[in-house]
């Protein structure tokens, strides 16, 4: 079961493009983790660190680049995502330019939860609950 | 003649800190420049750039780091500014953490106008109406 | 036909890593980068960018992240590369900690030419001959 | 007494330029730290943090930018340093372009040692001695 679509706002700043004038791809991962972070809550991913030694990490992220984006635009961030077993989120993530007919890059986004010993862990109940997930 | 106050709220995201746990030194001159867009207005910024091939650069920074400041984190990032002479602006701009005494970070800054030769400008009327500021 | 294996060496240092103690994920996107623009000579890049308007950009990228790399070491960044029709040319690039019996990061990548209207353009012969690739 | 001149090559790549077409200011500060890492030792300060909880941090960067940098140049990173007191080390730190006549970026950098309660503490004999410096 899919996750409703959730929106942030992403403001394009000159950090974010590079001398051809438009966005440098690898900020638009930079956006889907900000993105993520509203969905979730940092502070419940700040407290899974602290007092579990647990992280949230992306395993896999397949990107497609179809528009580039430019200085001063406020562009949506479209997140969906869907609990795929005990130890795997999949995330569809996207960058609505203002007006745009389609998107401007697309990415699903594989997320696992690993301990301070890089070991896989089953997503904790923590985040299924900031998620509304299910098991 | 000092401008008011003016108000940016920064999260503080994953991108944001190093391995220290801490925001990377680095980041706050971004954190700067994103609040300095939101009190000219980037569009203005954008417009200038593509129509008159006049950016806004800086040309002094001096920052004192005070304190670090951590992981989601959402820190108030204060910026007043004042004209000197027909080429400088000179902003104070702060990072502060939530209930904080004094400012995590300091930084005084210069911005001045150059052309797409990078030859210096006087500061354009279209920033000094978005400043409200009178030559 | 696929190229030869190329090697970039690439140090991490704290602006590479994040608070969780390894390489920010978004951050091997750049050394993959980095990597490209040795194979190809950055001076050919930034030519063609300026006399002919043409950039060489990222259309798909995947990419699986199967370990963390730390503060302070020295990776190497294995790149190959192959042409695919006028228009593609496919990168498998990899990210080898020291010593390591795997990758640590694997990317798949799918670059495309694109003028500065962002129209599709056949990978011009400048590319082709610093590649060594016969269309 | 300060110490000799010690040089190291920074390319710029894509990720270090934003749209005016020249390196986006904020990442000469990353040059600077990444020169202080090869001049202390990137495994001395990793052991340091490791082992004994203690970072070398940026207390004060005053910053002069004097000309643009452009995308495919290799710059040289000049830096020396001197011990001031047992808490502070001060470092002058420079950006040249090829061929330049005068530096395009000065910093100078006062940096102390943090316990990772962010308490100071005087310069450990670690960077010391990787420094050649006596107190």
């Amino acid at each position: 079961m899919t996750s409703k679509v959730f929106h942030h706002p992403v403001q394009i700043y000159y950090e974010d493009t590079d001398h051809s004038g438009v966005v440098y791809h690898p900020n638009f991962l930079k956006y889907f983790e900000r993105a993520r972070e509203h969905v979730i809550d940092a502070n419940v991913l700040a407290k899974l660190w602290q007092e579990h030694g647990l992280g949230f990490a992306v395993y896999k992220a397949n990107m497609t680049f179809q528009d580039g984006v430019e200085f001063a635009e406020v562009c949506d961030i479209r997140t969906t995502y869907a609990l795929d077993g005990k130890y795997k989120t999949l995330w569809r993530q996207e960058v609505w330019r203002p007006n745009a007919q389609k998107p401007a890059v697309i990415g699903d986004i594989e997320m696992v939860c690993l301990d301070n010993q890089k070991q896989l862990k089953p997503i904790p109940d923590a985040i299924l609950a900031s998620l509304s997930l299910t098991p």
